[in-house]
């Protein structure tokens, strides 16, 4: 590997992209006995040891002002809400129950205490939902933007944790919720925002709010766990094809789906229309939907859905897994397929935009 | 609260400084009957259930390039020891052993691939040092500068820990290693620079090394947690005499520090002299020393300087605990005493730059 690597060294990051570099990064490191999975996955499973029937789930992200929130369209509560939201989806792509957080603020020394005092609020608030402590941190002063780096732990039963790598040919593909959404509310929000103009107020609530605010599905994460019918689990936060590409390569199979079950909300439609832009395009590559994607044995797909029901969710079939060799592709309503990119969110390419600029990036 | 709270609003951070945002954002926060110990140590005590004989142990903390390292004076290599290094130190001061880390990073898209790669290999380098797993992380581009924030998971048993909060008059306190080379390393290489003209290549190597690369104290820290007469522990990273008070205020007690005991490295000593400097002031004020603080009660004092003796290292008998009525005081040699001022590193308003600007600022 050393002479393709040499090609890199004279490269920017950006040249390279997000998840070659996490590769890059990632590639060889080192290990312990009590690693059960490491860098890859949502998030990482550790074996606290003692024989212990459960273990203990790690994950950390961050926001950063410019990229992952702009002040004009969230409120500090808000990007205090979304900074913690985002751990939490992660922990729920594991099935499992969040506990304990860290928060590392990067802070510019200029910014007024009130701003912190409600992205506090936001974050408190939410932690308060799930029953999550903060139970540490770190401050440190930058030249840079406001930045939040939330590190979440959990906890899951040994026998229970969900990773990426488990979904098998024939398996059903179900994802929660509604996708398109937070994309719909880039459309609207971020300049030039063409679509702001001809949607109703109501409508830009709600896209607004999935952009700035998205709801963790941490009782649906642990309520797909505890059927012993799902086989692979991850969240939906850089964009439905890619995230199932990701399934896809843990995982050692190829996946269709069906364009006409893809779960589109409402609003993104309508935002989707005022701005002459393809929903599907939106549901299927935009990303930050915070939606959990799974694999379930088909003979479990109702098991399933009750289960994500009973905590008072929704969660569709959008298709279904196939061998490796047949990739990725979409079965559009007259039958016909197509392959699909593995277009979705690059965080070292991409700032806050448009969310097609990516489209076939990958 | 709320009307004193009313006067800060309008206030940028930098004025409220690190100690009081701190306090602010820690003050009643949410806690759950897991968690043995929150915010406001070195790290979190953490109860991973089915009545584990061990805690869990998780701090974090960021390097900010401009802030924490410049470049033009730490290699890549050296950036990312140290922001593993600083996390070590944090899980030493518990008496932990260190298991698992999460690295976040925060990049400017600009930035060559190959300084990545430096950081990595330090960083990995420590990790390996100490059997350290690099479990996960997270990337994400950044306009400002390049920061890396490291959360560092642990271990201890659950009757080995130690905190700030035990320690009662009479104590005396020990600490490892020598003060005051960072700081030395700070006047020699960061501009104005002045003493660096008029100091050998080798002395100048040693206090860059203290500052770029410091080495953390955890087979020490380890050590003194297995004996049964330290009754307090943190690392020194604001400075000796910010962090005493730290101990000072979590025990409930004051201390005395004997001025001709605080231990002085020879290169220290040449920076300062070539500087005009005090180097018992950047011994007691410096900070980033990374060395261990601990009080000892005072019958066990050779045992925990054999423990930290037998693993390699080194202490120091510096002083010892008061009554908290009688403050933190200097015994100079003569034997008159001084009140000595929380001086200290304060992250929200000093970057990288002589370290003597903060003293009173306490």
């Amino acid at each position: 590997m050393q002479s393709s690597d040499a090609d890199w060294r004279a490269l920017p990051l950006s040249a390279l992209g997000e998840f070659a570099l996490i590769a890059r990064l990632t590639r060889d490191l080192e290990t312990r006995p009590d690693v059960v999975l490491s860098a890859g996955d949502d998030a990482a499973l550790l074996d606290p040891g003692a024989s212990s029937d459960t273990l203990l789930v790690a994950t950390c992200d961050a926001q950063v002002e410019g990229r992952h929130f702009l002040r004009d369209i969230a409120t500090p509560e808000e990007i205090g809400h979304k900074a913690l939201a985002v751990n939490l989806s992660d922990i729920a792509a594991m099935g499992a129950e969040p506990l304990w957080a860290l928060v590392s603020l990067m802070l510019p020394p200029e910014l007024d205490v009130d701003v912190l005092d409600g992205v506090y609020a936001g974050m408190r608030a939410l932690a308060r939902r799930y029953d999550v402590a903060i139970v540490g941190g770190n401050v440190a002063a930058t030249a840079g933007p406001l930045t939040l780096d939330v590190t979440l732990l959990g906890r899951v039963a040994r026998n229970y944790a969900l990773t990426r790598g488990g979904g098998r040919p024939g398996d059903a593909l179900l994802v929660t919720g509604a996708l398109g959404a937070a994309a719909a509310g880039l459309l609207a929000f971020v300049p030039p925002a063409m679509a702001s103009a001809r949607v109703s107020p109501d409508i830009l609530a709600l896209v607004r709010r999935a952009l700035v605010a998205p709801e963790p599905r941490v009782a649906e994460g642990r309520a797909l766990a505890a059927v012993d019918v799902v086989t692979a689990l991850l969240d939906v936060s850089d964009g439905l094809v890619a995230d199932l590409g990701h399934l896809c390569d843990a995982s050692g199979v190829g996946a269709v789906v069906k364009a006409d079950l893809v779960p589109i909300a409402p609003e993104t439609v309508a935002v989707c229309s005022a701005s002459g832009r393809d929903a599907l395009e939106l549901a299927l590559a935009g990303g930050e939907d915070y939606e959990l994607l799974c694999a379930v044995r088909p003979e479990g797909i109702e098991r399933a859905l009750d289960a994500v029901r009973a905590v008072g969710g929704v969660a569709s079939p959008i298709g279904y897994l196939t061998d490796a060799t047949r990739g990725i592709s979409l079965q559009k309503r007259d039958g016909t397929t197509l392959p699909l990119p593995r277009a979705g969110w690059d965080h070292l390419r991409t700032a806050l935009r448009s969310p097609d600029s990516d489209a076939g990036a990958g």
